[in-house]
């Protein structure tokens, strides 16, 4: 069965929408964040760590698991829901953005891209079939189209260029695609130009994707400029299908793109920054292996719900970290992922009370305010 | 209070008991394994991971500890106990062993050790009384007393001067010791002289410590050495004190020191090897890095009842260690600490039943013969 995209309300003042994404792993509420495991896992979490921070659809690579441990495995383990245990909705990117960060220029064609992994710098070459044909096997509830991720800024004839490439790209993808399984979401580009952005979203919907995500963002540009993105493309895709905005995970991006209309959020930051010893608050972001919190015996926040803020202090959470100890990895994984499914809870509840631009303003006011 | 000993029974045809040792964080049965948590976490590992494999003591270092965050923090934290957020009993080494391993030999004398710290090369000086201190402001359950770990081989006359000293800075931590809720063990040394082990042992009972450990075995003596080194100091040790042998987690190592009338043991085997990609089985250790276990979709161990074996699969959890992904680690120290638990709680078993030996010869022959 593909996915089906429900929608509750939409807000009062804003674009902003409350949804339900129906999957054959379970019913996902959006707006959403969706915690990125990168080669079928969560960095340093379990299934019943994410499970218990209420995290819906989680994302996994498809360029990683290609390489490691390859898709046949994966395929022959029973699909990456056997393979890694998760038991909710999973989705998989493209294994474009790996790849064209990989890639010469001069190594892209019509057919595809040529580049080299980076484990071992085999050359290696990524098609819109390919990518597809893996996704197929990973057997995730949502694939993605194969796009190039035009990087910020581009001229306007080479972002044309790539743009009509990456519908031509998502034609071929579509039709290579054969899990029933299995959705498909297709991929607006079109850079920083508005025109691109339109002409990119209405030939996308019209090739009939069961979601689209706006590519291309978070690639360097300013803040304006990415929210202009999403505004230029988001017009033009059809209200009952979910709309995800790719690799955003900043709190003040995430209500953004939520006031947008957008529906679906990554990103790799909540995992990678805890990695750092930094951990997300309402009052903004703190990096514990300052010496202010040696004893700081009070947890990283009093009002959250999650494992490591009911267990444990900041004391305790620095010292793992200053010893370089995986469970602080782990303590604080688990708060800023929380942190964000979080805000996304009290996102939907402000857009059923139609109140959403207080409640945005009044977090981003404190998150600013240290 | 101070913990209490309770026999239960003897085995028929070895020394072999079955006890329970009563602390003031629960009663915990003998013979045990204890988990090693180096800095206050056992690697990778939440309290209520080590809780599901029934794990009942666990171990912490006193020199890392001291070193990092130091004992003050975790005093003002209200103890270990509460720092590291683990409500069973704690036991903390006395950094000797980590001590005699930075120090030069002449660094060494009747006061203390000079040292140079690991992390930043800093000169300190750890002395018996210094140990119990940091020891006492941790709030372990059972403290060590601080000894000198002798190197195998060691010449008579260097052992009979570093045991005699061992016992008179046995006396000054004694002395020292001020915990009224924490209980202190008293070291046996001696090397590979059996006068020595002798006058060790009876020297160190007649200071009336609350168990006894017997200290430098693992120093690099053969197996027969080793176990030779159990029986000359055991039969001098008292049958209403537990007995501790220090850094053994080699499953056989445990078979032969319980028939030898061990009731404790630790150490950081099962963490460390799982590191590196290996897993005990009944049917001897395997390295899940080896390429034959890339398809294989069975559990580590069939008949295993801990959570990777219960839910991932030999391929998946060689996925994460190729990919060097923590969360592989943490499911192969879950299943290789539940091996040596299960181990002690089979072996309890046989005591019970009085077939030690028809017992330890199965596991041994079936655990060489992989």
């Amino acid at each position: 069965m593909k996915i089906k995209y429900e929608k509750i309300k939409g807000e009062k003042d804003t674009k902003a929408r409350l949804g339900l994404i129906h999957t054959n792993y379970g019913t996902v509420k959006t707006p959403m964040f969706m915690p990125v495991g990168t080669q079928a896992t969560v960095k340093t979490l379990s299934p019943e760590e994410l499970k218990a921070i209420n995290s819906g659809v989680i994302l996994s690579n498809t360029y990683h698991l290609w390489l490691r441990p390859g898709e046949d495995i994966v395929d022959r383990a029973g699909g990456l829901h056997k393979f890694m245990n998760y038991d909710g909705p999973i989705l998989t990117d493209s294994g474009g953005f790996q790849v064209f960060s990989l890639a010469d220029k001069k190594n892209i064609s019509e057919e595809g891209v040529i580049f080299k992994s980076h484990i071992n710098g085999e050359k290696l070459f990524l098609t819109p079939e390919k990518s597809i044909e893996i996704q197929n096997k990973l057997d995730s509830d949502i694939a993605m189209s194969f796009d190039e991720c035009i990087p910020y800024p581009a001229d306007y004839d080479y972002a044309k260029k790539s743009t009509e490439r990456t519908l031509r790209w998502a034609k071929r993808g579509k039709e290579a695609h054969k899990n029933e399984n299995q959705s498909l979401f297709g991929i607006v580009q079109g850079g920083e130009y508005a025109d691109l952005r339109e002409w990119s979203a209405k030939e996308t919907v019209k090739l009939d994707f069961d979601g689209y995500s706006i590519g291309g963002t978070s690639v360097g540009e300013d803040k304006k400029t990415m929210y202009k993105m999403i505004d230029d493309a988001i017009k033009y895709l059809p209200e009952d299908k979910p709309r995800y905005l790719m690799g955003v995970g900043d709190p003040i991006d995430i209500l953004e793109g939520v006031e947008r209309g957008v529906d679906m959020f990554d990103c790799v930051l909540p995992t990678r920054i805890a990695r750092h010893g930094n951990a997300f608050t309402r009052n903004g972001k703190i990096n514990l292996k300052n010496a202010k919190f040696k004893e700081d015996f009070s947890p990283i926040e009093e009002e959250c719900d999650c494992y490591a803020c009911k267990h444990y202090s900041k004391a305790y959470i620095r010292h793992l970290i200053v010893a370089n100890e995986t469970f602080g990895q782990r303590l604080l994984s688990i708060h800023n992922l929380r942190f964000l499914i979080k805000l996304t809870e009290d996102i939907r509840e402000s857009i059923k009370e139609d109140n959403y631009l207080e409640f945005k303003n009044n977090f981003i006011s404190k998150y600013n305010n240290k």
